[in-house]
């Protein structure tokens, strides 16, 4: 510790510190002078010592000082002028950045999470993935690494024009996917290109996501519910809309969970056709299928007026921000522009490691044992339920990661459930909280939404209990 | 290969190639039908064999026929009707994708690619980075691959925080950071933030990149050219501007690479202040300094008046799309929320592999490694031109990856420059193009702008040649 005093009280400069993590000594005093004007501790308007004095305090070279204030002062730190020395430049007290928590805070803690909407995490295969890495990383070119494609890596884009033909039916090419920073960019472009052609309004599912219909409205259109039944969106009254595109859930609708009836889907096309509108199929969670073949894509029926949309968010993890869309030739430019100017292409690595799995088929197996786990996940929930809670339906159970349990009559109110649930730190979805417009009718009845693949395995089972714990009371005469 | 003839002409359904591929009877027999309606050889309104007949035709059990057609009419291919048999879904021909070509095709082809603002690509760490990747996914938490803060990682915006006070003079803290795909996307989200808080007018330095004004435009607010002169942008002239926030490059001007002076520094601070405005400080090479310690951020003038943007874009690799904000208190909230809009966050990945890198020191080490190169580049440029076109005065070298060729007197226009350098398949840029607006005045004398950190080192040789075989006869009697 460097001590000095040379104007009123002692100023600590800490060389030696500094120098034992390994800055030169003239660093090391720009280094500590700098700090001490942006602390506060030399304010500004103070002179400070000559270079001979300061480096006699300090035993260091005059020159060396010199050099430590020619440095500061064109960093803009000191104001050195001929005959009037050296002193700290004139302006406001330097301000701290406003202090707040490097975190945001969580709510109340939750020891069971069946959210809907989240993959099990544990199950993100990081042996496999770093495998994949490693032979990305040793062959891809060096224009890899480069500024490129706003379309993404040609690699990706190909192994995926393979893939999504023969697991999902959609019928493409690497000209028209285009790789996006998960489904929320993709939404959030398409919502602008869609707006810069004239669409002013998306028809959206009566019940989905929150968040995606605010993605889209802040992107450009507004939106309008379409009404649900129970076997999924009646795209037969999108005529009587003023919608010029519609988003739907084919696959599985979300939350409700039934695929839409092969009619449904013809008349989405034929409306887009005549309308000169396009359909945007949000196939989330398309790969998990358990009761018979997986429904093939929407797409397929016409690929110049259906947008295909698929994630890696729940086959693999959502943290890796890579979904993809399969898109109709008249957006591939509007699209590819946009891409550029929103953040001019994905990251490549994650890219690459992507194609190098889906190419070896390490993806093929992966998303098989995913889907193995998730249905045995679902039969322990109905099981469970049946047991327990025998009132409460549980359905839209044939695919996906999630469940829709309807409660018996008389339940209480979902809000006054979700708030039991918390109390006992379990957390879970509410179908209310889907609904897009609240004075919307016909509503479908009261039900919790429970996504049984989120918790890690070991959670799993403390999960279950805690939900048939929570719903076991209903339905029944009180005991 | 199976032949089926029930209906007019033969129709090829390759079972036997797709069960090779590893798909079960049935799926075989879906896959292939399902392709023969979507290239149009099963065309609408055709009616299928009953399930006996194919059957018995292909020789598999009629259940599975049954099961096949079920599923295909599911999807919307096919029509079941009971008493009319199975038809192919009465639609319009199905659309095949317009044809375009794999990837965009390119120019004239470079051998040698001196334009600016690209690092050498060979250069990237692969083994270092697989390194620290798979430290980085044998500890991160499960959670890291969920759904995060739209920030980024907590851990490399912890890293960013002191690596960027140690080396550039940052005063900042993680909660202030958000980690954004690339600059492009943080100069969007930051354009739009301005708007949305009223700010019509953005000014940007006279010369400057293309692409950034336009992303800038795109965003919000309109862009207003600050003149230059040879210090740099005369951010004097700002109080007279309409401007509410103005976007620099204080550490080596691109492309005309002169560092920002100190009382212009303080003027651009001061202007905010009094106006309640912003500057965007583009640190985009700042730590490739050859001549002296690298000149420190504006931004520790004041963090609550100045963005700091910074990029691992030159000092990693383009690809990575990895940049980062340090930005004022007020600006945290809209940033977040924005980002939250635009694609949630960015992959996490690349963003622990990055933390990993810079925690243990290897990414000082890699960055001394290239500045190291990219001086040694910029000395061999110096001294060729010296040696063969000596009228060429070449200027803001002390930094980056660039450098400025002013030509002599009675030298050709930069067009026709670049055209004879295209012909030798040599790729530089014009200092022209950098232009904001081709009207005003004062305009740099003509010159090139050489980005000798691009080309691969076994190239580098090459380049420099044709560099000096273009510019050798300039400014010498004919010979």
């Amino acid at each position: 510790m460097e001590s000095w005093s040379t104007f009123g009280g002692d100023l600590h400069l800490d060389l030696t510190g500094r120098r034992a993590r390994g800055l030169g000594l003239r660093a090391a005093l720009e280094d500590a002078l700098r700090e001490a004007v942006q602390d506060g501790r030399l304010a500004p308007g103070t002179r400070l010592p000559s270079s001979r004095a300061l480096g006699g305090d300090l035993g260091v070279a005059r020159n060396t000082v010199v050099e430590a204030y020619t440095q500061l002062a064109a960093e803009g730190w000191l104001t050195s002028r001929r005959g009037s020395g050296t002193t700290v430049a004139a302006r406001a007290t330097p301000s701290r950045p406003v202090s707040c928590p490097a975190e945001p805070a969580s709510g109340p803690a939750i020891r069971y999470d069946l959210r809907p909407g989240r993959p099990d995490l544990s199950l993100f295969p990081r042996t496999a993935w770093l495998a994949a890495a490693r032979r990305a990383l040793a062959t891809a070119p060096h224009d890899a690494f480069g500024y490129g494609n706003p379309l993404g890596r040609i690699e990706l884009r190909r192994a995926l024009a393979g893939y999504l033909a023969r697991v999902r039916g959609v019928r493409t090419d690497p000209a028209h996917i285009l790789l996006c920073s998960g489904y929320t960019q993709g939404l959030a472009l398409l919502g602008r290109a869609l707006s810069d052609r004239g669409t002013g309004t998306l028809a959206v599912e009566a019940y989905g996501l929150p968040r995606h219909r605010e993605v889209a409205r802040f992107a450009g259109p507004a939106t309008e519910p379409l009404p649900l039944d129970e076997a999924g969106a009646r795209t037969d009254l999108l005529a009587g809309s003023r919608a010029g595109a519609v988003l739907l859930t084919p696959a599985h609708q979300f939350p409700l969970g039934a695929p839409l009836p092969a009619a449904r889907r013809q008349a989405a096309v034929e409306w887009a056709r005549e309308r000169d509108g396009f359909v945007i199929e949000d196939d989330y969670d398309g790969e998990f299928r358990y009761d018979r073949q997986p429904v093939g894509s929407m797409q397929g029926l016409d690929p110049e007026r259906v947008v295909y949309a698929g994630t890696a968010s729940k086959s693999l993890a959502p943290g890796l921000r890579i979904a993809w869309l399969a898109l109709p030739g008249a957006l591939v430019e509007p699209l590819a522009r946009l891409k550029t100017l929103a953040d001019g292409q994905s990251g490549v690595l994650d890219q690459l490691t992507l194609a190098e799995l889906i190419t070896s088929g390490t993806y093929d197996r992966h998303v098989r044992r995913c889907r193995l786990h998730y249905r045995r996940r679902r039969d322990r929930l109905v099981a469970a339920l049946a047991e327990r809670a025998p009132d409460v339906r549980v359905t839209g159970i044939a695919a996906g990661l999630h469940a829709v349990l309807q409660l018996p009559d008389g339940a209480p109110p979902e809000a006054e459930l979700l708030a039991r649930a918390a109390a006992a730190g379990l957390a879970v979805g509410a179908l209310a909280d889907c609904l897009d417009d609240p004075r919307q009718a016909p509503r479908a009845a009261p039900a919790l939404v429970i996504g049984y693949g989120t918790p890690p395995e070991y959670a799993f089972a403390g999960a279950l209990d805690a939900l048939c714990t929570l719903l076991e009371p209903l339905g029944r005469p009180s005991r």
